[in-house]
């Protein structure tokens, strides 16, 4: 009876990574760089939107990050879905990991220099962040204003760790309210910000969440129970065939 | 003395119009109706993020009707001027006047089948509102969620002294309290929403403001003293010489 009751739709939670940017395009680490959404980025978030259209439930209110493919990303997928008019709610604790001094390097020649092993290590080890990126380095975020409040000014580097120690928090206090007045909730974020967000919705162990990869620009459909734990492990992307091509693309990066 | 201090300034408030509108290219009535940008109006919003990139003081925080054209108008102007990130809030006490009955109608053959004078006085007249919508009919707003928390349900029509009535309580109780913290605040619009406002700011009779129109896409800058009035009457436009040949265009509105 009990796995009966918790196993009600109390609320429904929809993950959206950004569709493809400048800088997936050409490869690059992008981390907090704010690069814009290429033409099929755009087209992406259309696609999404499309997707999200179709849902029983409607997002009522809306988080992104401050970065702007995710921000775009979310005004045209809402625009399509005749939801343009939502509540909106921006944190810099839904941005990318911070990519340290890898960010604006290219992939492939990163791996090339740096060998395989350390290649994988920065990009899906859960607690060894890549180098810091220097202070005043064209790619740092010193001195961005959006960033003011944050304590000790933005992140020099992050892990995947360090995103789930920011991110879950922020989930919880402000997030997790608008689920438990059974708000239907878009979150329109980023690769490793929606995986720590997808670890801590599945209870998936420091090992598990590295072989995980979300790809752009397909909805992810969480059902919650009254307790805001999943109903179906992992949720279900709004085009599943579409989805499993984006994430073998996301974990082939660094090949081409 | 004390016209010296009230003339520094605190607060900076911009307010903008939304670009053309698919039913301003057709010269329809368009009120509550949720039309989309043209290309001109795309442009035109991408005009204003340039000249609000100019600013001295950039939007800290963006106030936007529930309405698409001033949505979008936003998202695009904010993105050009890189302030893509600053806090959103949304509410329909920025929406357009209702234009009840008229909503759908083409200006022109409007004034053509009702005369000018009657024309003018649904157009401009400050207390006089056009017929009601029917119930049910094609542009009416019934049972659009998002109206769901406004007393009564939407409005069936408004004259402009009904948008007085709605909007100046959202602006004192809503924007007022970021202009007093020294933010500057960029309101996304529309003509008559706007022209409610400028009345409120400037103090304007209900006989003066029945002449002033506010063209589409300009940036309209309120310095604002420590009372919050107009250290300008008037504001000034970021661009004067387009908000000039705006202002005539749509005076003449209804003559083709």
């Amino acid at each position: 009876m009990a796995s009966n009751t918790s196993a009600e739709r109390a609320a429904t939670l929809i993950l959206l990574r950004h569709g493809e940017s400048v800088w997936n395009e050409k490869n690059l680490f992008t981390g907090w760089v704010d690069v814009d959404l290429t033409d099929k980025g755009r087209a992406e978030a259309r696609r999404a939107g499309e997707l999200i259209a179709e849902l029983d439930r409607l997002p009522d209110v809306l988080y992104t990050s401050l970065l702007r493919r995710a921000i775009t990303t979310a005004n045209i997928a809402l625009d399509v879905a005749d939801r343009h008019w939502i509540p909106v709610h921006r944190d810099w604790r839904l941005n990318e990991r911070h990519y340290g001094a890898l960010q604006g390097l290219n992939k492939a020649e990163t791996k090339q220099r740096y060998g395989e092993e350390q290649f994988m290590a920065w990009r899906r080890s859960y607690d060894t962040p890549p180098p810091p990126i220097e202070p005043g380095s064209r790619y740092s975020q010193d001195g961005d204003v959006r960033y003011a409040d944050i304590p000790g000014g933005p992140p020099r580097t992050e892990c995947l760790k360090d995103v789930v120690a920011r991110l879950v928090p922020y989930y919880t206090e402000a997030i997790e309210p608008e689920l438990r007045a059974g708000r239907t909730v878009l979150i329109a974020a980023h690769g490793n910000s929606l995986r720590a967000l997808v670890k801590h919705l599945d209870q998936m162990s420091d090992e598990e969440i590295v072989g995980l990869n979300i790809p752009t620009g397909i909805p992810l459909r969480y059902d919650l129970d009254a307790d805001l734990k999943p109903i179906v492990k992992g949720g279900s992307y709004l085009d599943p065939e579409a989805a499993a091509a984006g994430a073998a693309a996301v974990a082939a990066q660094g090949a081409k």
